[in-house]
């Protein structure tokens, strides 16, 4: 069966649908890897183009891993090196790109709703790897990806997101992703650190204390603080922070017994986890996270490119 | 039949038989691509070196995917990351490099003569990505493909370079190739933006007026402007530039009903040509240019290091 | 016969059979390339992650085409642009490179140490690529290999090691590796550039005096000196320095007819050789030591990787 999209820039194309066959496509490649085949044939001779136009180096390298399992040919491009530090416009490099014969592209760009204008003016398939605060649909997908392998579902979970709501790349995508599959999304932090209007984001609550929905969760999401961001802050401070909204021993007692912490790394570790959290042998899927973002990101390279030709784009 | 080359340093060295045959097995390789065979394995295990000495986005990446696309295994090496910082000379470097048995090194450097250089101290095929001023022949190769692919041959055509002659890299290798296949060439361009010697390139016509040559041309080669030149130049500013040597709208109506339009890319819009002329779907083969730099690159890789060993060398 | 170890950390872990293995294997793979088989698909799917946490060019170059030729995926990741920038610990950023799924990583850090600590934290093999000034074991290898190759053995030749012994990468691993091979090793240098107690390193003899030394040696191993180390000492200049440790046409007369002088590169020429002994076709065997660098580090990654699990590690 074909699969109906041609890009992956905004979770909320997606249905409940194609996200539970992009899962189950990332664990039958996870199955082939258990039986020790590391790398599949089936991209063979695709290339595929990295443009990466602000570092990330744990999702570029990600991508390529994913990208060189599948046998594709892969191009990095982007940074201070392109053309477009020549005063070259986008779509001129995205269309030189194309006259390469690419497959798809793969963008990373502090400006939201890049994505959407590199697929406009390319023929290839487009996957938002990150646009400044709006969407990381593959994050999103690897955090259901693991989420449903501890849970066997995602459908009627209780999942807290802890943190910097506010200036999150995060939560565009995995919000409306856990409410597509049914999840119940609580978010939790200071005011400080809340959007204007969270509301908008789609969640079914919004709290400032973590101490009273902890008890209720099946999955902890602990999002990545920006220490500058906390260090001229007058509220709240650095240890304020940890004391109120840090993911500790003490503060796991209140924690459900099969409940799980999620964190999209690199952790700061003392400020949203202490070591005992983030290394807790049962609870932590911290490192299950980044072996399943390799998974989902074959996965989504798979249909994208593999599928018939009729799709319907998003 | 073999190839009676090992380099492709200087476009010179080569007769209008062997560019024929470049062109004709880049042509084989587009139909290969055609035939959704993406990939062929003709030099899988060869190693390629793509020495950049100085950054070109475009070009390096056209490179390594003409050598992914044959299988090659390729090595960045090159910037102010090379052993070259810490004194050893160019020499030592490249005999180091071979040692390591590779196959070909991809060479581009800010200094003429470069790529002559790497060749007298390596056993190896060395191909020219464009040493200053001076040489860039798969440059030529692809303006030559696109040409002979729109016009079905290249001899007898009348050919057009506008522009910056005088500090073009593309000039020195493409005048030289047109006049091989048998084209007629004009150069044309404000004074100020003139070789002093303008006669020595080898070109048929010298001319400052775009008007009065254009009604002849089949192909306008537009080159690309430096900006920061015209910006501190007394004559002509980049108001005049446009208005005297830019291919508008408005000018198109000189040009022959078959007329093409040819950039090497990036291309400033607005400055050498309007967005009306850079998107032409008739006129402007812009990038074509650009796929076909993929299929040269992949001809004269293959065709220097497929062939027999008992070439001789230009 | 599986081989009995997982990493390649300290030279001095390995036996004499080890490194026996280590160079036939070495051998079988230079007799592979004999046959023009370029490579092999031994390692085919396998990922080996190049963490270079300062640059270097050379040993990452080489280390990257044993990768390739045993047909590994490669994943550079290191340098400024890793998450070490935001903060992340050491064990943080192995333990999510493994989580990837890889199979080795390669070290290179200014820290000695620093490839222990990562197998420590991680659970794949893990090969020192240079630790400051602690190891540097695939180069010692690599010297064994050269110097195996021109005199048929190891045991009972003798070396002499001349020149910066005090700040030199390559003493710490290949003076064990000579002396568990049974050499017999000089260490040659100005007191200025001695270490504080050159005792400690293992040598047979230390002496000030090259030309009294240089009619006993078989193999004559010239360190490369930093330049800028000797432009603000006392004692010796550039000049005095040439004069009484650089081996030129002069001093080769003292040299036994079949010595051999080796050099881990790059070459200050009329420094630590003048041209004359840098290019001498019979004694000089610093390119060779090029090639045998790419040979014994696909030794050993195939080794550590091709080998049966039940392997013990040093």
């Amino acid at each position: 069966m074909a699969f109906n999209h041609k890009h992956l820039i905004n979770i909320s194309d997606y249905s409940a649908e194609d996200i539970t066959r992009i899962l189950d496509t990332a664990a039958s490649f996870r199955a082939v890897n258990e039986r020790r085949i590391k790398k599949v044939p089936t991209l063979k001779g695709f290339t595929v183009v990295n443009m990466f136009n602000e570092p990330s180096t744990r999702t570029r390298s990600s991508f390529e891993l994913a990208e060189k399992r599948l046998s594709c040919d892969t191009l990095n491009f982007g940074g201070s090196s392109t053309s477009t530090v020549k005063g070259e416009s986008l779509r001129d490099t995205v269309q030189t790109l194309c006259s390469y014969k690419i497959d798809a592209i793969v963008v990373r760009d502090k400006h939201a709703g890049a994505p959407r204008k590199v697929a406009d003016v390319s023929g290839v398939s487009v996957i938002c790897a990150g646009d400044g605060k709006h969407q990381h649909p593959t994050q999103a997908l690897l955090d259901l990806y693991t989420i449903r392998e501890r849970f066997g579902r995602i459908e009627g979970l209780r999942v807290g997101i802890v943190g910097d709501i506010g200036h999150s790349r995060v939560c565009g995508s995995l919000i409306p992703a856990l409410k597509i599959m049914g999840a119940h999304v609580t978010v939790i932090a200071p005011p400080t650190l809340m959007p204007a209007a969270p509301e908008i984001l789609g969640a079914d609550e919004i709290t400032c204390d973590l101490d009273a929905a902890l008890p209720e969760l099946d999955v902890v999401y602990m999002l990545r603080i920006q220490r500058e961001r906390l260090e001229g802050a007058p509220y709240p401070s650095l240890r304020e922070y940890n004391l109120l909204f840090g993911l500790t021993e003490e503060r796991e007692k209140l924690m459900r017994p099969e409940a799980i912490v999620c964190h999209p790394g690199p952790v700061n570790r003392g400020v949203e986890l202490d070591d005992y959290m983030c290394d807790h042998p049962q609870r932590s899927v911290i490192l299950d996270q980044v072996y399943s973002g390799v998974l989902v990101r074959m996965a989504v390279l798979y249909l994208l490119l593999g599928g018939t030709d009729n799709g319907v784009d998003a």
